[in-house]
């Protein structure tokens, strides 16, 4: 059996997050359904992160087996020609049977935007949050600091998860500011459900003045949910990149 | 009776065109719907370019009458919050009562992108023509070059437009390649239905290597649409600016 790794981009505006359902579109099920095409057989892929519903990846890697002795370059190119133009296949490459593209993953690169200007945009709207107060940036960085390292991060994880270790090591959390757009960008080992998302909607209010930095910290070590601030809006959220 | 005009960005994916048709989303029926919210009258509005399904817009022009006092910082930020994500307003100001955004536009940039590599992309694909082949862009240079100026353009107007006077000035047609995106911009006092799409699809069959670049001037001259290259398709176009 050859395991082949496939590396996804895909806007996820339209559809209900990666992992398949039943009667909703999903990135998983598009990409199954390709491949189905292109082989001839029922496929079912791995993936390394299952992107919630409405966000996007430039970077997210997936892994099937086939017995189809289809050269990749073949096959990226005819699954592309059967994807939607809100997904596609970057490049792919044939690894060992062993290799899961989750298990194996030794750290993910999210990135989340926020549009921070009083105007909105139909292009940059799309793949980030719109928020049109001005932010104390520097009390973000402030702030954004005491989470990095590795901590227990229960306070940033939304209920619905099965996973029991709540431990990860957040290697970066920077912010960078381009024009009107401001860039978080979340390195770990592994993230929590919702995670990313909860740690920009906590450091979006001490952004807004709503509270101190210093309070971030104190919430890390609480590991209360509710101390946190809202998950921000999965819009702004893009999967860039997944480490082996 | 104020006269006021407004600057309008949009994502043309998910619209029949700008001009307003029963039953079917456009943009001009979004802009009224959300004007008649904010200013509590039906309106109706005139727009500069009456871009076509799938057409995008960096900056088209309306301008619309109204009785109501409401200063035009207000008005701008209450029909952003009442319109859709795909539909922004950049700017607004109080225009002189003869103001029309049509007959008074001095020229139109429109910017038409080619996404020119082998892979597709979900986020450029959203906005640009894929077009895998390699093209020799100093042979479309040379053949745009024989359409800039003052010309009778009927060979590159589709059927449908009952304009009667079919000469153009074009002012600039320039090639630009950036990375993996070739764009195409294209400046005129006026264009002619599906001008821009049906010089950007004849410039491609000559990067393509399937005319001659000196084709193209006799094609012009013949003033024969059967003799240019196909329409190339709305998601790659993009009306940048009116200039008054």
């Amino acid at each position: 059996m050859r395991n082949i790794r496939l590396l996804l981009q895909y806007d996820g505006t339209d559809y209900r997050g990666f992992q398949i359902q039943p009667h909703v579109p999903t990135i998983q099920g598009e990409v199954e359904r390709a491949l189905e095409r292109v082989l001839g057989h029922p496929v079912r892929i791995k993936g390394a992160s299952r992107t919630d519903a409405g966000v996007h990846a430039l970077g997210n890697v997936i892994a099937f087996g086939t017995l189809s002795p289809i050269p990749v370059e073949r096959l990226v190119r005819a699954t592309n020609a059967a994807l939607p133009a809100a997904v596609s296949v970057v490049v792919g490459d044939e690894v060992g049977e062993q290799f899961h593209p989750r298990y194996d993953a030794v750290s993910k690169l999210y990135l989340y935007r926020i549009l921070n200007r009083e105007t909105p945009s139909p292009f940059i709207g799309r793949y980030a949050w719109h928020v049109p107060a001005t932010l104390d940036i520097e009390a973000m960085r402030h702030a954004a600091a005491q989470l990095l390292g590795r901590h227990d991060f229960s306070a940033f994880e939304n209920a619905g998860s099965d996973v029991v270790d709540k431990v990860r090591n957040l290697q970066r959390l920077d912010l960078v500011r381009e024009g009107d757009v401001l860039e978080v960008r979340a390195e770990a080992d592994g993230f929590l459900y919702m995670m990313v998302r909860n740690i920009v909607g906590t450091l979006l209010q001490v952004g807004r003045g709503q509270r101190s930095p210093d309070e971030v910290g104190e919430i890390l070590r609480r590991g209360d949910r509710s101390l946190a601030g809202p998950t921000a809006p999965a819009q702004g959220l893009c999967l860039v990149r997944v480490t082996y």
